[in-house]
């Protein structure tokens, strides 16, 4: 299956083996925490990370509903893409839509044979298409901090995330959030 | 406590609930799991990823030893810095120091209370400075992929890495391996 | 939420800080490994451990599919129940419900407050009854274990789970399966 | 390496997915989750939950040193044996001796080839020794739950533990602590 979206916030991560399971793939809980990642990473972009509507608004997400469709595994070091959209903002509750991909390389050479076993079997597409991993829906509630009942999300948030729907839907945006892996010259 | 080390290959990553505990920090063995991470991403950046070892040489790397002292706790939110060097290379086996670090900020803002309860404890000194949260010695040795008998390591990688601690040891280089976020136009 | 449900097989364990985030409470993907766990100890006691199925038949199990509802959440200390029943068995798939219980101590002192923080809010209902923290469908896909290509189940395994959901609707079985605990006088 | 040693706590697990990587064999940080689950497992059965700890003496244990060997790998389905001992009990510290055993379970048919792809290879002894896996010197250290500074042992805690240490040393205990896989008649 190959994907063509533009226009939904992503972050891309290599597989390891912390990630991996015995069959040589991706375990089918972790990708449950790499959508975390990324809801979070995209929280951070809109300038609420999550310590930020705990502290100053006593406001902490939990997950009420995951749906996950698992089309293709994920191997030893592919690089994934995992993507975020908003389906549905409510007072309360926010539905995302969250995929995994699978980064194409287009170097087609096999290189991806990843499950440790050198068999090169490489079951996989490749070569610049991505694929579809798993696709998701994710329905986060807004509980207050101390009481764990639910509550509104504060406004300025629903404003931001309104403002990066519209952002979003209007301009082919290419942000680059942060980058993962650097050798500072001086630590 | 405060680190300045220039000269070791290095990756960030935020701290996410999938890191943390009930005791409002990263979880004692997860650090295992990011310092897996970085020396992946340092043998991917030498052109020797783990499927490649694999794959090509039969040459599957397993931990034979990990010494750990946790030095600081790390929060939700606050950006890791996981760095490794070569303290022993040797023909089966190599002797890693890892560290990890919480990136200063320079913020000063109590911005990184991160455990969720809004408290604003803040038990971190922060403000641009990287504290040592642990600090790891991790073996790896090599082993047949099919018979995990001890082999040598491929003598292409050897000099890959001596190569790299010339390099390492003579420049104060910094690399950009791979963006860690990013929302590119299309998928 | 209270369940009264006799006859799927169980699994029980308690909450320790590996499974829990910063939140206080079990982490949403760990769940899914808590499953995963209640099935393999079901194909067990079956005679079906997963091994038998690669080895001798060249089966692997892949989840194709996951539907989650979080209901309430569990805390440091608490003793889930993982429960399993089949809902549908196919050539080549089984689909299970599962839920995840918390077990009722009956105390009704505030024993519970688990989260790490000493504050005693105990939310929770307690007292005798299990209270339902998720419920889930799970969906398996069996593959051959070289072409990941969807197979058939072995006729022998659609026969044991047959004779498991007949026996499990017939009495009302109350099976220790194993001890998890155990001092043993030598090793 | 065979293990004969009576006389300290341990808990059994079975190796499930959850547990492997892509090498086919239990992780490497996760045998620290196991350890953890042990830890707890024991202070329950002294009566002092962690929560217990949190709640009524405002105290947490975090891992300060952890020093691990890796002898030999587990494989999916294998049954671990988790022990531990007290090492050294201090004012405001525990020193443990952990170990993870692989129990055998004297088949000797190359039932335990466990890396799901049903090679057979069984490099493992087997037939009803338990073979040393990891071993372990874990350090915890008692902090005030709201200041982080370390603090002291509750002191009946110390006495608990010393009763332990006693009571173990003198008799060939055999204490089932709790059954792990149940099918309750009733939920």
């Amino acid at each position: 299956v190959t994907v063509a979206s533009s226009r939904c916030f992503t972050v891309t991560m290599p597989v390891d083996y912390a990630d991996t399971d015995a069959g040589g793939v991706v375990y089918y809980a972790n990708y449950l925490a790499h959508m975390e990642r990324a809801r979070n990473a995209w929280l951070r972009s809109l300038g609420w990370p999550v310590t930020v509507l705990a502290r100053r608004h006593c406001v902490l997400f939990t997950v009420t509903q995951a749906n996950l469709r698992y089309h293709a595994p994920a191997h030893l070091d592919d690089e994934l893409a995992v993507t975020l959209d908003v389906q549905r903002l409510q007072r309360a509750s926010i539905r995302f839509r969250q995929t995994v991909l699978r980064v194409g390389d287009g170097e087609g050479d096999g290189h991806r044979d990843g499950d440790g076993d050198g068999d090169g079997e490489g079951d996989r597409d490749g070569d610049g298409d991505n694929a579809l991993l798993v696709a998701a829906e994710i329905r986060l509630g807004a509980v207050n901090g101390a009481t764990f009942k639910p509550c509104r999300l504060p406004a300025p948030l629903t404003v931001a995330i309104d403002r990066w729907r519209q952002f979003d839907r209007d301009l082919d945006a290419t942000v680059t959030v942060a980058p993962a892996f650097v050798t500072p010259a001086v630590f």
